[in-house]
């Protein structure tokens, strides 16, 4: 908690621009994962819970059968700060990684959570 | 699956150097996470879960209230391969990571996951 700066609206965009797919709505950073059902649907909800509770910072989730969207805020100071760009950043690193090509790992047979 | 190649057990030993905490024990390449308690800990099985279907390479998982054995092997060719150090070594990278001091996110306040 060594950051409590808020970010204004332009530079939450301009940040926005390191982490893909996310946006700004209502005051959020959100971001929605496409999966391939709703097992997977619930082991990236399990994921980030887990990375939240690492971070000791918790986003909201809102869960469909194939889809789970994102949301994070500095729920103290009712803006986004670090600690909102920086969990996205590591969510969205540990829930896209995919086995690199040329390794041993098969990955996932078909699409996997983008 | 690049490699089928079954490393014999000093080859393991030599490797296991590199995965902190990890050994081979009846041939599978094991190790055991300490929680902060049940809820932790199902909440950490979830975690592996989701990284072994990214790989598509699945552990042998037994809980208790306070902990998880890992354990590793390719079930096809009865032993160690570059599947089961990848894969530990990735779940090792998330399962412990933890904020960096100096950054934003303030990190679970009492002992986290080791």
């Amino acid at each position: 908690m060594s950051q409590e700066r808020v970010y204004t609206e332009p530079e939450v965009l301009e940040r926005l621009k390191e982490l893909a797919g996310w946006d700004l709505r209502d005051g959020w950073l959100r971001r929605k994962y496409r999966t391939p059902g709703w097992s997977h649907t619930l082991m990236l909800a399990n994921a980030i819970a887990y990375l939240a509770e690492a971070a000791y910072h918790h986003p909201d989730l809102s869960l469909g059968y194939a889809e789970i969207t994102v949301k994070l805020q500095t729920h103290r100071v009712h803006g986004i700060t670090d600690n909102d760009f920086e969990l996205a950043k590591k969510i969205h690193e540990v829930v896209t990684w995919k086995p690199p090509p040329g390794g041993a790992l098969p990955g996932y047979p078909k699409k996997w959570i983008e």
